[in-house]
């Protein structure tokens, strides 16, 4: 036989052998499937090193080539990782926020009927916290204009330092709740701690979870017994698993209407104050069917990329996006670098007119 | 002229301008002080947005560079704000977590007279989460025969998914407080929520403040009105300024016992689970009097390399370590991969006694 | 006189005070940018700190309050901080990458008139790698059918392990050029070390600097004598002033034609390869006239967000975009996940023209 | 049967799919090297991806899950990679710098027989960068007096921006030369491109790496060939996997002899100019048998934490640390904040001698 055909014939063996790996593999991983779902019913974490460890030296024992001991672990590496990936993978589509299909999401629906995570591109916006009386009907008034129904009414803000301003507190909260009803507009209002839930539910319509406070879970799960929206930021170094499952917690806890916010993370770079990260915002909505919503403000820190980042965030496929608007930024009391002043608000919400 | 002798006659120019700025600000600010007793007297609000805009907008009109109208504003806010803070009469310029003096520190006494932050290296140790009495029995044993005080009686798990093992709350308060009684020990325990401080009052000696609450400034300050130790973690991407910051809120709101815990920062990095920042440390040891210590157990994530931290945990000048011990770690209920044996404990306590 | 007159009187002599301050800093600041011009040509750094602690020092010597030491040393180190700012920002206003004015752009023009970084989006696609003439010819028929007019001629592969595939070589550039001539098209191939400039000279028509190399000097500074443009990525770490003065070293030696390119930084998060600094590209776009590039493949790691990073690349202001594309991504020698299959690019391509 | 019954046996089905797994993967290893035999043979390439797109696409035409096509092509892929390994007759799967056995250590030795990796810590100092004969002189007097043997003579330096001083060149090289000789030490020095090998051979004892260029593998690959000890440092945000697979560049090419250096890596903390990773020295210390060396002044950027940090270096079981020093640090030309005076280098040394 010519080395040729020879050649073909051992490719026939081979692959012959190929299937009889994909199906050896196939039931392994059924295998791994069951044990996983046990596992998960037992509480027990699906990653087990020590029992690799075992399975890897019974591999190695029994070993004879002609591939090195180093190369059967690390391709059996790859199939515990397969394995693992899958039981995770399984895991999560158990997972109340994870996209069950395309088609899936959840749209939030305001007392008048106006619509979050529906084909309409959301403007939530503000200052960056209430000031006083006429600083938030300046606003409102610029933003009822271009028909802006969420206004933020930050009371509470959580600083760095102690010594910082930390808000108006329920005067905050009375001055956000009377200028939205003389505009017609809903108060989305910073919360934070869970005794605070009563205090909220009379001024604000939609509640705010600070990225401090993304994985506050005594507060996740109360606000998950609040009939009211939730709007919950990442953490500035939280991932976007991290961050589901923060969404989880409200979610499991009993209230479906959650809007995930990218705020930017932390990151070595220092011309922007976060790092927005489109690129995760692209993933939530292919993972969660929740509404995302970017945050142009906090993620630049500088309101003279306000303009580009608009576009960026409506053409991510994001829900909408939130931004600081100040009558006066100079003076504001908190991030007076990057909230917009109303003349830059109107220019912002040109651009995206435009792409509409 | 040369170039240099003209840089020194610059400079004594630059030096004879700082006086006069000098002068003025303090005259400034002796006029503020009296206007400050005026509107005390009249009832009216020290802050007053309004004529600060009026002032910042004259100063945009009389300035013609070098610096930009932005500058120009930044640096009269500073001006505002440091004459507000006088005004209120507030001692705010200094912080009082940090230290004055080289050999300031503070000393956390146990009731047994057990000094954390003096000159004896201190060792935290227990498992991750208090799983049952006899698995708390065991560890406590081997941790009283090698002198440790305070043990880990964690019965509140802060979990990524509200899926995983989240503590035996209360009963696990109770079993650490069993334990700790039979062996002389103290009770650490990490407090979820300010809720719950009237039940951690009655099992635990010292609080513990998770990574993910460093920045809960309800809980910091609640904390600030107990009369107990509190030991606050580092966020997993909090500056070193927002840690001390945050200790800030706890010692403002009069509680001084405040230990400062490093645990690693989260970085690109993946061989360990978070990066521990041992310049950090020196660094708080330089900036602040509070206690620090180290958590050996998740800035690693792996068991490995206890041994080597535990000596550069000691030869950064911290005032202890924190490391997880379990009877058993691969069945652990949670971070089976980081808590050391019995045995391993042991022999991580004989690399630390060879430093002494 | 009435305490409400008297607040009058005393707020008219603040507006005086102001005014002195104000001019003060002004005189202040000139002073200290002509020192930092005599500094830059004795080529001193502009940051002193000991001259600062000396001030400092003066400052804290001559004040007797109100303010405290530690308040005015704030102050004046707000001032020094600004005063630095300025002379830093007047270093890089003589900085040949950095924007002069809104309108200024860097225009790249290839030999047929095709340019970059003018009003048209462009597309830069190809393979990863170079792996056989069969393999270049169909993607570049697909690429031609939608205008793109460079294509990836990558026959030298940065990789992490030497074992690795590491290119075809010179038989890859020579394919690439082959391929690209009968299209029409040019070649734009990673130069890895100085020593290939006269090889790439005769086969690639843009030389591209990857990210492990951005802060090779001696390679940058050979390439500002090379008479062809320059494709730089930015440092997978790197900061966008590093990124910028990169660019400066091809550009100060003498080669104008420099395109940036953002490809995602590395951060923590694990569902992207990398995280695409979206905020930085516009940033970019305001401080330098260079054309910038968004590189969606490398950013995300994954095909299956090229839809959306395709659009933000576009609404980012950027002047265009580059993507790896292959005949049969499973089977490709290296980063078979993230490139796109040729009718993956045809649906990627619809998405953008929606846009224009 | 209770779940945990359940989940022993479909642990041990799994033990015998494993098997069988092996047997197939070993059979299939077999027909693999004959097939590659005859390729040879033949002539012909053993790479053939278009077979391999032929057995994905059967492979794929017959799976039913529960692995998604995906991942079964990812599995098989990397079957086909071991098989392309084990034809190439390459042992890829052992990599040089790994460590084979606990007492496996690289000894790099000197020609007077000082040795670095061996039980003696090693300090390696000298200034940030050659600026004169006398600097060079009164470092290495002090660092001589100490029974330092390895001198910084850094003749050209890696600069962000090209208008920083960029090092004396060779002038810089003769001048470290001298002076290492009037006091028996020898001479470490930064390579920047490799077209200076030649150069560096007649100076420098010692090649060093900078962190800009650890994945330039043109340098790593010519460093391989020459017959000096090379100091490879890690980049700044390079993992540890890809600072060994860095060091295997140079050790695979030929020059076992490489030291690695831990430096700091980039992360958003600002008190420490980077955050130097000692956790990851311990684990560099149990990965692989080349020396560790500690670098305390680019992780810190600030001499008053060197003391700690050399303790910390030392403590954490590393060969030896590196540290800049400066007869007048103030003035240096670059790096003036980290490079320690030379009585602050003495009280170094007397710290780090108190510990041994």
């Amino acid at each position: 036989m010519s080395d040729e055909n020879r050649v073909q014939d051992l490719r026939a063996e081979i692959d012959v052998i190929n299937q009889q790996l994909l199906d050896l593999l196939s039931r392994r991983a059924q295998i791994v499937s069951e044990i996983g779902a046990l596992h998960t019913a037992l509480g027990a974490d699906h990653y087990d090193p020590e029992r690799e460890a075992q399975m890897l030296t019974a591999l190695e024992a029994r070993n004879k080539g002609p591939f090195s001991n180093e190369t059967i672990k690390a391709l059996f590496r790859e199939i515990f990782r397969a394995s693992l990936a899958l039981e995770e993978q399984q895991a999560r589509a158990k997972i109340r926020v994870q996209r069950k299909s395309p088609d899936e999401r959840t749209i939030i629906r305001l007392p008048d009927g106006t619509e979050i995570g529906n084909s309409v591109f959301s403007v939530i916006a503000g200052p960056c916290a209430v000031e006083s009386y006429e600083q938030m009907d300046e606003v409102a008034e610029a933003l009822s204009q271009r028909g802006v129904k969420v206004i933020r009414g930050m009371a509470y803000k959580p600083r760095t330092s102690p010594y910082e301003f930390q808000g108006l507190g329920e005067e905050g909260l009375q001055i956000a709740r009377q200028v939205a009803n003389k505009y017609g507009m809903f108060v989305v209002s910073e919360i934070m701690d869970k005794s605070q839930i009563d205090l909220f539910l009379d001024y604000a319509d939609i509640f705010w979870v600070g990225a401090r406070n993304m994985q506050n879970s005594f507060l996740l799960r109360a606000l998950g017994k609040v009939n009211k929206p939730v709007i919950l930021k990442r953490g500035l170094a939280a991932t976007l698993e991290e961050f589901l499952y923060a969404a989880e917690y409200i979610v499991s806890s009993g209230n479906p209407n959650v809007i995930l916010m990218e705020r930017g993370i932390r990151t070595f770079e220092k011309w922007t104050r976060n790092t927005l990260d489109i690129g995760g915002v692209t993933v939530l909505k292919l993972e969660s069917h929740l509404p995302v919503i970017v945050d142009i403000s906090h993620s630049a820190g500088r309101r003279d990329i306000a303009k580009p980042l608009a576009r960026v965030a409506r053409a991510s496929g994001a829900d909408g996006l939130m931004v600081e608007v100040h009558p006066n930024p100079p003076v504001a009391m908190s991030d007076a670098k990057q909230q917009l002043s109303i003349p830059e608000f109107h220019a912002m919400m040109d651009e995206i007119v435009q792409l509409a």
